[in-house]
């Protein structure tokens, strides 16, 4: 059988997550994903620039030549418990830079101290803010990585059912869609993945979801109505126990007439992009979402 | 709840389908595929040369400025009982140019005069041909629509178990590759489907398939063992009863370390590339093919 020339960069940050075990404690959790983020220098040329978006504490990233009437608003991953603009910042800058936008990613509340649905509550309020700043909602993108990409489909149900205008697109990178980690590939990626399993996934879910059914449609949007969502881009890794609920996902929202493209890329682990400066595919899949939304906001 | 504005091109084609059920008669079927190829004039900038491949009976298109060293080998659809070089030749043609290149079409030998593995058998016997004509692996796309996408899966997982040097990338658009029929959609998407119905594919079904399983991974591709595979685009209208089989057949294939891309287009039915010259979307579509074609044989 052919084989594929094995990309050699995963391979060696899959040595370096080897070696160092998730810690048990969540204020070490949450340490050592900012510590990834701050630890990638920020290229020189982005400019960053504190906000408050609605009550919520966020911040402007911009590149030169961004399209200033143009806007990616950004929810980052850490199972709803850990994350921050720190951890994202070097992806999020990036990811402007290649969509040739500003970005506005918020600091939204963490569980277990603020459970759901303060996530959502204060995306809607950072989607909020952006209009009342006089984005066209057409020239807005919405992105998001695992418990982020699942709060950013929610934030898109919860925009249609409040009857507010939708983006223009979103992006959505290994999204955690399904709180009771029900599909096949928990277990059939178990082994392959270095990052995600279901036992952590079991002990952090009721830790957001709280009192609210782990089922609930803005808890696991994969059991959300997804018609008339805006154009969706969802990228996922081989190499990931949340293959399957993200493949689901898409299926779903492509019966519920939501245009979807959906990208598995071999090889690639949780949410690659987070490395970037140090993998190649990790910059392609940016550089391929930037394409997406440049398309999707000019239309 | 928003409603995108529906598509007119695609409803004024509905009509006409609707207007006009499948004939009983696999003859009058054949003629009706045919006579929608020949009903679009083919541009007169194309080029159609006729030709032997391999001896399959096969022809050349190619467009102004086309690649002469790249070729998309296409394998037409129609139940595996029906469609022709005819039926499917201004579609071809617009794939050729939007991705730059020579097109060969094969006229593979069809059921039930001809069952499995007899198509497979020409399409093996096709590839071989562009192997010996000089081009390179890497420069060759193999495409496909429906029984042709299924039969182009199947190629390609039949070279790879040949140990032939497989193509570049392969494009499938709404692919037959459960030859049971046995995913929900073909119930939960029967009402919306104009084309292709359960009762019809069953009735097909044994016609190609005959002593050899309707299981058997060369005939329904969704039970092949994917890995190797190169990079795949697959393309589906959210209104078609194949819809659940595309988006379970994209992610076995990325759950086997394939690159693969699948796009849900809302609205669209079976195939809808063959109406490009009456429908943008048909356009749009093969353009998008057009472009991952480029992009992936440019590697």
């Amino acid at each position: 059988m052919p084989k594929r020339q094995p990309d050699a960069e995963i391979e060696a940050i899959r040595a370096v997550l080897a070696a160092r075990p998730r810690p048990a404690e969540l204020a070490e959790r949450r340490r050592r994903l900012d510590a990834l983020g701050g630890s990638y220098p920020l290229p020189g040329d982005i400019r960053v620039e504190p906000t408050s978006a609605g009550g919520v504490p966020a911040e402007w990233t911009e590149a030169p030549g961004a399209d200033a009437s143009r806007v990616l608003l950004y929810l980052h991953g850490g199972g709803y418990v850990a994350g921050s603009l720190t951890s994202h910042r070097p992806m999020v800058a990036e990811a402007g830079r290649q969509a040739g936008l500003r970005t506005l990613a918020l600091d939204y509340r963490l569980a277990p101290e603020h459970p759901f649905p303060a996530a959502l509550e204060d995306a809607v309020a950072g989607y909020r803010h952006l209009l009342e700043q006089g984005f066209a909602p057409a020239r807005i993108a919405i992105g998001g990585d695992s418990a982020g990409g699942g709060l950013a489909a929610a934030l898109l149900v919860a925009l249609r059912d409040q009857g507010l205008p939708l983006p223009g697109c979103a992006w959505l990178i290994s999204p955690w869609v399904d709180l009771e980690s029900s599909y096949p590939s928990m277990a059939s990626k178990a082994a392959a993945d270095p990052m995600v399993q279901k036992p952590y996934l079991l002990e952090i879910a009721p830790m957001y979801h709280g009192a609210t059914s782990a089922r609930a449609p803005l808890v696991s949007p994969i059991h959300a109505d997804l018609h008339g969502l805006p154009p969706l881009l969802v990228q996922v890794g081989s190499a990931e126990t949340l293959l399957d609920e993200d493949v689901a996902f898409a299926g779903r929202a492509g019966a519920a007439e939501v245009a979807v493209t959906l990208e598995v890329w071999p090889e690639m682990i949780h949410v690659w992009h987070l490395f970037h400066p140090q993998l190649a595919a990790g910059r392609r899949a940016i550089a391929a979402a930037g394409q997406f939304i440049r398309a999707q906001l000019a239309a």
